[in-house]
């Protein structure tokens, strides 16, 4: 027993298993990357009902609610504040729902299922859910994320893959409303389910979603491709989409100051350059196919590979073809490799990719004339214009580590992006405390304005999720 | 000059060549299938300043607007009421400004460009705007009725591929407002753009969008094909999707009635079954590729050839496998030929396709028992779970036409969708005054408290677009 009531109110509804006191609540309070707090407690409803009763008593009470997926997320957008006041919702529990609809190429699952898990259950059909990430976030997490991944050029995010969402509202306090349908096509006024994709929780609890999958893959081509001159790069990109579009899944960038942290920091990895040096800039490009070669004779990494020859010199001037987990391996190596070098300093940008290189010479240029110090370890999905942008502060710096300098980077990083380049400064880990403050300064006064109205008309208090998207300060 | 002081502050707006009146304004104020009335005048702007001053002195006057493409819609939401108070919109001459970014894979474009005008420009590009619709819409129009069209299960809709969006607002009355950005990844909170997706003009004028282009195909195949019984429909199609997901644009099904309606009343068709039987239904199927043979060594006439071979008696019956154009022309026809055979009363409505075989019995079952005078000729995209199931009133039939009857069968057949079915009574042509009482009907209290919340946000005087979502009897 506890003597807050309000605590004993909530046990009420969910059983002592439901509820989190205490070091209990430690995986809850701090994020995967930013972002660490407190809470009054966590709460972990495992019925829908039960987060209904949970939403309502907290919306009495007037206190504020964290909801919380797998707590994967990048930006500090699922994790509580400080002043320990506020109440951690977790999805975790809810994860009893999954319907395969397999002749409809849909899913409808709980919140708390994991991406992983609902792939397992889709696997024996066939199916997947293909936003392909490092990490095993929920499926409510993804749809208040918006989550992208390495293939989004190919499958699109999971706003172009959700048909329906249920969500529970924080106005009236608990009801429980069903947007969409099972249908890929339904015109009929406003797609209501898109208020509460991509806005970190803001507005309601997403407590089930309506997926659309897609056939899985049955043969991958890959290759680790050094373009043959900077302007190559895109020219090369926009060439793949052109000659091979059907299959084309994944263009992955990599500086060679990525590529060299990971083959220098990661022993398990085989540098295919060697004794070469490390090029400039490499090109992971990845086919996918998931027909029958029985019916198209297509033998995809003969068709890759064709078309590379075809390429030589002009735009290609060395490949490696691999195998297809070693490749890969180089690519997901790049973070470690990077923390290894010293402290990272991330950001998650994109811009237009017909400018992508150029953003990358402006960004450098800016590095080097005003943070020589650090090193710039870059890599990205250049076939959606998204770049994870990032900078080691290496251990062995001659400066020390500090977050003033730190913030003028920020502001200076995101200044080129957005302002210079017309890009994003969340190109897909969304919004959340860490960038808070750049949300406020980069969307329109006119965003913040119906972002005002539609929290002043679904929840009124402003219980719900840990950012405000009407002021943003 | 006319005695009108507000039509005359409207020509020292836009000049004479913007402003029609009397019988100029004919055109403007019928729509392609329902909708007819008269309009104050019909406002023709040529830039995007001159629409913010239209639309600041018509929320001045407290005039309604009704936004109008190229008026190709089929629910009457681009046509005045019968008040003759109401200003026609017109955005035809807003299509100076189209801007390519080939590298990117996008284009922006004025509202008033057409769907035809904008592929002829993105040809030589070896790219296309993929939303393959009978009509030619104007890009507004397109965004305002979220169109889908006959490759959705391929390309998605027009929302899939939206970009950004410039649009003059009602409130600041003529503030214009740009939502989203020339980019695929952009995760900063509420994707305001979407706010203006297929809702008929409610909320704001839309003047310019930025859409996602796609390859060009350069090789298609097409078969029409007998599935082997009723059940066999929706396995072909889940087989088709798993073998060869890659290359799939088209499923389009057509009850024998569609197909004889095209067969005996266009006599420039050949009828590929005859002298055999029509058979009870057929499906055209289309694949496409966008990828080069050179590489792929592809042919994929012989790969669906191959496919369907392999399906035999199982899953196909039979399969005519003939000229492209010759093929389509079947499906293309079905809509002229049931409109020589009497009046046509059409329902653009989905289901989850799952369902789809099961809604045709169930729906035709009803039509057989409570309207027996009629003719059903239904077809459409299986494919993305759209139907045109429409009934014919013959020419000859014993019973002469009557509103009531047909109110009753709107009634009967929307409920069998909706209620029984899970599906939507409008799957691709939007809301408008036509359907507007089925909005009023299937829409949740609890979307049209938000519709009205937003209503109220952004067009409080309720000036914008033909249809009040909030209510919508």
């Amino acid at each position: 027993m506890n003597s807050d009531p309000f605590i004993e109110e909530l046990r009420a509804l969910v059983g002592d298993h439901g509820l989190l006191l205490g070091d209990d609540m430690t995986p809850h309070l701090t994020g995967a990357r930013y972002g660490a707090g407190r809470a009054r407690c966590v709460i972990r409803p495992a019925s829908i009902d039960e987060v209904r009763e949970v939403v309502k008593l907290c919306v009495r009470e007037g206190v504020r609610l964290v909801p919380q997926g797998a707590n994967t997320g990048l930006v500090g957008a699922s994790t509580p504040d400080a002043s320990g006041g506020q109440v951690v919702l977790s999805l975790s529990r809810l994860r009893g729902h999954c319907e395969i609809d397999v002749a409809n190429r849909s899913v409808t699952v709980d919140a708390g299922m994991t991406l992983w898990a609902l792939n397992e259950r889709l696997e024996p059909h066939g199916l997947w859910f293909p936003i392909d990430l490092g990490a095993d976030p929920s499926i409510g997490g993804m749809v208040a994320t918006n989550t992208g991944g390495t293939r989004l050029v190919r499958y699109g995010d999971v706003r172009h893959n959700l048909m329906a969402l249920d969500v529970v509202l924080l106005d009236p306090p608990g009801e429980l409303a069903h947007f969409g349908s099972a249908l890929r096509k339904d015109n009929t006024g406003y797609d209501f389910k898109q208020l509460f994709v991509g806005t970190a929780g803001a507005g309601g609890v997403i407590v089930r979603a309506t997926l659309e999958v897609h056939p899985k893959p049955r043969q991958s081509a890959t290759a680790l491709v050094v373009p043959a001159s900077d302007e190559a790069v895109i020219a090369l990109l926009e060439a793949l989409e052109r000659d091979l579009g059907d299959f084309f899944s994944a263009f992955e960038g990599m500086s060679a100051t990525a590529m060299r942290a990971a083959f220098e920091h990661v022993p398990s990895l085989r540098n295919p350059f060697a004794p070469e040096p490390v090029p400039d800039f490499a090109v992971l490009i990845e086919l996918e196919s998931s027909s029958s070669p029985q019916y198209t004779g297509l033998e995809l990494q003969e068709t890759l590979n064709r078309f590379l020859e075809a390429h030589f010199d002009t735009l290609v001037a060395n490949a490696v073809i691999g195998d297809r987990e070693e490749l890969w391996a180089l690519r997901h190596s790049i973070t470690e490799g990077a923390r290894r070098m010293g402290r990272p300093i991330a950001f998650d940008v994109s811009v237009p990719r017909s400018r992508m290189m150029d953003f990358r010479r402006a960004a450098g240029a800016m590095a080097a004339a005003r943070f020589p110090q650090l090193v710039v370890v870059d890599f990205g999905h250049i076939a959606d214009g998204g770049i994870h942008y990032n900078l080691i502060w290496p251990a062995d710096a001659a400066v020390a580590y500090d977050d003033a300098t730190v913030a003028g980077l920020r502001d200076a990083l995101y200044a080129i992006v957005v302002e210079d380049f017309g890009g994003s400064y969340s190109a897909e880990h969304g919004v959340g405390a860490h960038n808070l403050g750049y949300y406020a300064k980069y969307t329109s006064a006119t965003g913040k304005r119906i972002a005002g109205g539609l929290r002043a008309m679904l929840d009124p208090q402003g219980l719900c999720g840990t950012v405000d998207l009407s002021a943003g300060g």
